[in-house]
C-alpha cells in the first residue's frame, strides 16, 4: 500500500517493519493477558492473535517473560506508570483514582504481582525493569511528600523517603490479597487511610506547629 | 534399631516411616532454599541433601511449588507463622522484632514472596494456603487493633480491619523492595513508622478524647 507522503510501503525498512510487528505483538499480548491473566495467556493465544507462528513470535521475543515485560512496559508508557506522575496536583486523590482504574484490570494487576515477585529471583530478566521502577516510584513519591511538608501537610515527624517505600509497599501487598479475595479487600480504602495519617487535610496547612505536639510521636 | 519402649524399629509401620521421610526433605528443603533461594535451589539439591533419587522425591511432592508449600508451613509451625502470635503482649514490638529477623533469612523471604505471588495465578498449588494465611493474619491483626482500642490506644477513626490488612499488605510490599535493593530499604523502619501513627504511645492512653479531635482525621 502506498502511504500519505508518497512512499510506497515497499520502500519500509526492515528495522521498521520490526519495530511495527514488535508492537503488534505486544498489544495482542497486552489484551491477551488482561483478560486471561499469567497463567491463562499463552504465547500461542498471542501469536494466533497477530497471524503468525510461536517460533516467530519466539524471534521477538525469546520467553514470555521478556513479552510480559514489554506488557508491563506499554502499559506505563499509556498510562504513566500506572501511577500518579504530577504529585502537587492533589496527589491523594490521583492514588485513589488509579487504585480504583486498577480494579477494572485484574489481568493486568494479576500479571504486575507475579512478574515483580519472579524478578527478585536469580538472572530473572525483569529484574530491572522493577528495580528500577521501584527507585523511580520511590523518588517520586518522596518528592511529593516533601512537597506537602513544603506547604504545611504532612504530618510532622514523617520521613518522606520511608513514607514513599511504604505506599509503594501497602499498594503492592494490599494489591496481592485484592486478588485473593477481591470481595474482602477494598484496595482505594486501605490507600487512602494510609494517606489521612500521612497528609493533613487543606484547611489545617500551616498548622504544623500545634500539629508537632500532638499524640502521633 | 532398637527403640526406648522396647519396640524393634522393624514394627514401625510404612505410615511411620513414610511421614518421617517426609519431614525429613522438608527440612532438607528449607535448608537448601533458605541458603540458594526460590531459583537458586533444585529438587535435586534436596533430593541429594536425604540420599533419595529425584524420582523418589517426586512420590513424596509431585512438584517443586507442593515442596516450597511444605517448607513455609513448617517456617509457620516452628516460629508461629512468622508473625507474632500473642497481639495484647506488646504487638508493636512483636512486629518489629519478626522484621529484624527477617532480615536474616532472605532466601525463606524470597520464598514465601515468590510462591505468594504465584498463588494468585489458576489452579496454583498454593492458592488455598496463602488465601488461609491472608484471612487468618488480618483477624489476628484485626483483634490487636481491637485490643488496642480498647486500652484507648488505637487512633481514633482508625478502622482495626482496614488496617489490619494495611498492616500485612505493608509487610508484603516492603520485602519484596528490600530484596531488590537491602541496601536502601529499611524494612523494620517503615513498618515501625506506620504502625507509630496507628497506636498510641501508652502514656496518652486513655487521652483519646483529646486526641479524636486532632487533625489527622
Amino acid at each position: 500500500m502506498g502511504t500519505k507522503d508518497g512512499a510506497p510501503a515497499g520502500k519500509r525498512g526492515p528495522y521498521a517493519k520490526s519495530k511495527q510487528r514488535r508492537e503488534d505483538i505486544v498489544n495482542a499480548a497486552y489484551g491477551v493477558f488482561a483478560a486471561r491473566g499469567y497463567r491463562g495467556g499463552s504465547l500461542q493465544d498471542v501469536a494466533d492473535k497477530v497471524g503468525m507462528s510461536q517460533t516467530s513470535l519466539l524471534h521477538y521475543f525469546p520467553s514470555k517473560s521478556e513479552l510480559l515485560l514489554a506488557v508491563l512496559e506499554r502499559r506505563d508508557s499509556v498510562s504513566g506508570d500506572g501511577r500518579p506522575r504530577d504529585p502537587e496536583d492533589s496527589f491523594v486523590d490521583a492514588v485513589i483514582r488509579q487504585a480504583r482504574f486498577n480494579e477494572t484490570v485484574p489481568g493486568v494487576i494479576e500479571l504486575y504481582t507475579v512478574l515483580c515477585a519472579e524478578s527478585i529471583t536469580d538472572n530473572h530478566p525483569g529484574r530491572g525493569y522493577f528495580t528500577e521502577r521501584y527507585e523511580r516510584l520511590r523518588r517520586s513519591y518522596s518528592r511529593a511528600f516533601t512537597a506537602l511538608a513544603g506547604e504545611g501537610r504532612l504530618r510532622p515527624g514523617v520521613d518522606p523517603e520511608r513514607a514513599a517505600a511504604s505506599l509503594v509497599a501497602l499498594w503492592d501487598g494490599i494489591q496481592t490479597q485484592w486478588l485473593l479475595a477481591p470481595e474482602s479487600i477494598d484496595m482505594a480504602g486501605c490507600l487512602r487511610d494510609y494517606l489521612e495519617l500521612l497528609v493533613l487535610p487543606d484547611h489545617l496547612a500551616g498548622a504544623a506547629g500545634a500539629v508537632s505536639s500532638g499524640p502521633s510521636r
